[in-house]
C-alpha cells in the first residue's frame, strides 16, 4: 500500500472541504450571522492541515485500484467528520452522531435528516446543508481530478472507484478532462435551475439550496413540508431537473459534442425513460378515485417517482398515504434508481439491464445446454470481468441489505420501518414509509441503529466496494 | 419438441396419482365416510385415462433438457388439476381457485391454506391433504424414475428439473437406482417419525398426518392450532424430523454406505447446521424476558426455526407476535430455505453458499485486477455452467419476487402482509406474517391475487425455470 499518496490525497480532499466552507461564509457574512465564525475558524484550521498533508509530494506516484478504493473510502469518511463539525460547534445539532448522520446523509447526497424542525436552523448551516448536496453528488475526487494536475496517469482507478454505475468510460482521452467537461455539465445545469426557479419567484437564497439539492438528487429541503408549500411552477422545474440530473451525463456529452445519434441511442437512456413514465401511469391510476383529481395526482406521480428514481427524495405529497400498489412500486423503484454516471444512486438502470439480460442468457441456456450467448450493451459485446464484477455487486448488495435489516430490527419498530429506512439510507435516496416516511425523520433510530445507516450511506454512494475492502484483511497485508 | 414423450409421461403421472388416491380411499373406508367413493370414481376415471395415454409407447424415445422442463412443469400442472377435484367435489372446499389453491400448496409442499376451521374436514379429506405433501416432497417424476423402466437414457434431465438444488448428483450409476435410493431414504425417515410419534400417545391417524406434513416439509396440519396443542414430546419429535427432512439426501447415503467422511464434510449440511444453530440461540435470546421462560423459548424457537429454514410451515408459537428482530430474521431465512437435495424449498444452502464466495471473490478481484480465482464446493472447482446456472436462478428468483410483490400488492394490504405472502408461497413455507401470519390463513385474497400465489408456489417447487420456460416462445418453437 502506498501510504504517502493516500495522505498527500486526503491533504487535497481537506483543502479543497476548507474552500467548500467559504460559501457558507459568505452566506453568514450576507445574512449578519454570528455561526459564520464557525465555518471561517474550521476552514482556516482543515486549511492548515490539508496543506501541511500536501507539502510534500509523494515520493512515488504510482497507484493502484487498492490506493485508488482506500483513497475514496478515506476522504469520503475524513470530508463527512470534518463537514460535521460546525453544525456540532454551534449547538445547531447537540449531539455529534446526530451532526455526521446529517452531513453524511448531505454528502452521499441521501437526504435523510434527524431534524425535525428544519426551519429553525440558520441559513449558513442550511446552505451548508444543501451545498454537501452539491459537493457529493459528482464527487470530491472528481473535482480533485478536474483541478488537480496530477501525474503517475493512473487517475483512472480513483475515478472508477467515486463514479457511479458498472464501468467507467473516459468522455475524452485524458481523465482530467473528462473530470472537467462532467463538473462543466454539472454546473450548468445547476445554473439554469437556479434561473428557472428564480423566474418562478422562488427568493434566490430557497433557490440555491434547492437547485443543490436537486442536482446532487440529494432531498434536503429548507423547508419542514419539503417542496409542497412552493407553487405548481416550481414543483414542475424541480420535476424536470430531477428527471435530468437522474440521466447519464455521457447523454448531455454526446448532445454537447452532436452525437446525436450516440446519445439517443443510449440503452440506459431509454430504459430510464420508459420505467419512469410506465411508473408514473401505474402511479396515477392507482392514486386516482376522482376524474376531477386527475391533473393533480398526475403532477405528484410525476414528482415522486422522479423523486424516489432519482434518490432525490424531495416530497410534494405524503406518499407513504397512498394506496399499496403505489407505496410497493415506490420501494422497487428505490431499488432500480436512477442511470450510471448520473447524481443518482440506486443500483442503477444499467445494472438492472444487465441482470435482466443475464436471466433472459440463462433461460435459453437452459433450453439449449450447448449454445453460448454473449451479453451486448449498446451493441457492445461485454466484457466478462463487467459482467462478474456487476454481478458481485448484486451480491454485495443483498448481503448489505440484509445484514443492515437485522442490525436496525433490533430497534423493534415494524419491518416497514427498519426495512425501508436500510433500503433508503442505502440508495441514497432520503425517506422511506412507515415511521421514515416523507412526513417523519430517522431521529427515532438508536445510536446504533444510526451508526448503521450512516455505513449504509456512505457504502452506497461508493457503491460498496471502496467502504466494504476497508474491512478485507488483504488490504492492510503488506506486499 | 416431442410431444408423443410428453403425453406418454403425463399418463404415467396420472396412473401413479390414481393410484395414490386408493390411500384415502381406505381411510374413508375405516372411518366410514362417504367421501371416499368420490376419491374412488376420481381414482378410476384418472387411471383409465391414464392407461390410454400410455398404451402406445412413444417411437421415439429421445427428450432433452426441454422436454424434461415442459414435462415436469405440465406433469404439476395436472397433477394440480386432478388433486383438487375431490376437494371441490365433495363440496368440502367449495370454489374452484380454493380447491386448486390447497392442492398446489399441498404438492409444492407450501401449506399455505385457504381453510379457517380445518378440524371440519372430513378424514380422508385431512388425509389427501396431507398426503400430497409428502408426495410433491420427494418428487413425482423422481417416483415415476424410481417404479418406471424407461430408456432412453436421457432421464437426467426429467430429475433435474424436478429436483431441488443447483445440480443433480447421481448417487449410484443408475438414474431409476439413484431415485430408488432417495424414495427409500425417504419412505424409511417417514416411517420412523410415524413410530415415534405413536410412542408418544399421537393417535395414529394423526402420526401418519404429521409425518406426512413432517417428512415432504410441507406444514399442512390437522388441527386449527397446528402443532402447538400436542405434548412437548412430540413437539420435540417434529422439531428433530423437520430438521432431518432438511439435510441434502446425499448426507443419508453417504451414512449408508458408510462412506462417514463424505458425509461429514458436507459444506453444505455443516452450514445447513450452523445457521439452524445460530437463528436458534439469537431468537432465543431475543425473544426472553424473564430467565424462568428459556427452556419453553428454546423448545419454540427451535421448533419455529427448523419450520421456516426447513419451508415446513408448522407452528407451536404465534411468531408472528414475536420482536421484531426475531421476525426479521424468520423472514430471512424464509429465502435462504434447507439444503438442496432435501424436500425443503426456499434458494437452498448451498446457493446462498455460492453467493457469498461469490462476492468474496470480486471483492478480491476489485484489489488485484489479475488474479483469477476459481470457486470450489466441497473441494471440487465448480463448473461454470453451474455457477452461471445458479445466478440466473436469483435474477429468476428476484424479477419473480418483485413482479409478483407488485401484483399482489394490487389487494392493497399491507406491505408486509403482500410481500410475506409471496416470500411464503415462493419458497413453499406456508404461513407469512401479518395478515398471512400463524394464526391467519390466505383466504382473504382476490382470485387474482390466488393465481399469482398458485404461480409462485409451483415456480417456487420447480426452481422456476420449468414454469417460466413454459412462457418462452422459443420452448414453443419447431426445430
Amino acid at each position: 500500500m502506498n501510504y504517502s499518496i493516500i495522505v498527500y490525497i486526503l491533504g487535497w480532499v481537506m483543502t479543497f472541504e476548507s474552500a467548500f466552507m467559504l460559501l457558507p461564509c459568505l452566506t453568514a457574512f450576507i445574512y449578519k450571522e454570528e455561526n459564520g465564525l464557525i465555518f471561517l475558524i474550521c476552514a482556516v484550521v482543515t486549511a492548515i492541515v490539508g496543506r501541511l498533508m500536501t507539502i510534500k509530494k509523494p515520493a512515488n506516484n504510482m497507484f493502484y485500484a487498492k490506493e485508488g478504493f482506500v483513497a475514496v473510502a478515506l476522504s469520503w469518511i475524513v470530508l463527512s467528520i470534518i463537514g460535521a463539525v460546525p453544525f456540532y460547534a454551534s449547538g445547531e445539532i447537540p449531539r455529534p452522531i446526530d451532526a455526521i448522520f446529517e452531513v453524511v446523509s448531505g454528502f452521499t447526497t441521501t437526504g435523510a435528516s434527524i431534524l425535525s424542525d428544519i426551519e429553525s436552523m440558520s441559513r449558513c448551516m442550511l446552505l451548508w446543508r444543501s451545498f454537501t448536496h452539491w459537493i457529493g453528488g459528482m464527487g470530491v475526487l472528481v473535482f480533485l481530478l478536474a483541478i488537480l494536475p496530477m501525474t503517475g496517469g493512473q487517475n483512472i482507478y480513483l475515478m472508477r472507484a467515486e463514479s457511479p454505475g458498472p464501468s467507467v468510460g473516459k468522455l475524452v482521452p485524458k481523465m482530467r478532462k473528462t473530470a472537467m467537461v462532467l463538473y462543466m455539465i454539472y454546473t450548468v445545469l445547476t445554473l439554469a435551475e437556479i434561473i428557472f426557479l428564480i423566474v418562478g419567484k422562488m427568493p434566490v437564497f430557497d433557490a440555491v439550496c434547492t437547485a443543490f439539492g436537486t442536482a446532487g438528487t440529494g432531498g434536503f429541503g429548507i423547508k419542514n413540508d419539503s417542496i409542497s408549500g412552493y407553487s405548481s411552477y416550481i414543483q414542475i422545474v424541480v420535476t424536470i431537473f430531477m428527471f435530468l440530473f437522474g440521466v447519464n451525463f455521457n447523454f448531455y456529452f454526446f448532445v454537447l459534442v452532436k452525437k446525436f445519434k450516440d446519445a439517443f441511442s443510449m440503452e440506459e437512456v431509454k430504459w430510464y425513460f420508459i420505467l419512469y413514465i410506465g411508473s408514473v401511469v401505474a402511479i396515477t391510476i392507482n392514486i386516482t378515485n376522482n376524474i376531477s383529481n386527475l391533473g393533480g395526482n398526475l403532477k405528484h406521480a410525476a414528482f415522486q417517482t422522479a423523486s424516489i428514481m432519482t434518490t432525490t427524495g424531495f416530497s410534494t405529497a405524503d406518499f407513504d398515504s397512498w394506496p399499496q400498489f403505489s407505496r410497493a412500486l415506490l420501494v422497487v423503484l428505490m431499488f432500480i434508481g436512477a442511470c450510471a454516471g448520473s447524481t443518482g444512486g440506486g443500483m442503477k438502470v444499467s445494472r438492472i439491464i444487465l441482470y435482466v439480460k443475464y436471466f433472459k442468457k440463462e433461460v435459453s441456456a437452459s433450453l439449449h445446454s450447448r449454445s453460448v450467448k454473449i451479453i451486448k450493451s449498446d451493441d457492445k459485446v461485454l466484457e466478462g470481468s463487467i459482467i462478474k464484477a456487476t454481478i458481485g455487486f448484486l451480491m454485495a448488495y443483498i448481503i448489505v441489505t440484509i445484514v443492515s435489516f437485522l442490525l436496525v430490527s433490533l430497534n423493534n419498530f415494524d419491518l416497514e420501518t427498519s426495512f425501508t429506512a436500510v433500503v433508503a439510507t442505502l440508495n441514497n435516496i432520503g425517506p422511506g414509509l412507515s415511521r421514515v416516511g416523507p412526513t417523519c425523520n430517522f431521529n427515532l433510530f438508536s445510536d446504533f441503529s444510526k451508526s448503521v445507516l450512516i455505513f449504509d450511506m456512505l457504502a452506497g454512494r461508493l457503491e460498496l466496494f471502496p467502504i466494504l475492502i476497508l474491512f478485507a484483511p488483504q488490504t492492510w497485508r503488506r506486499g
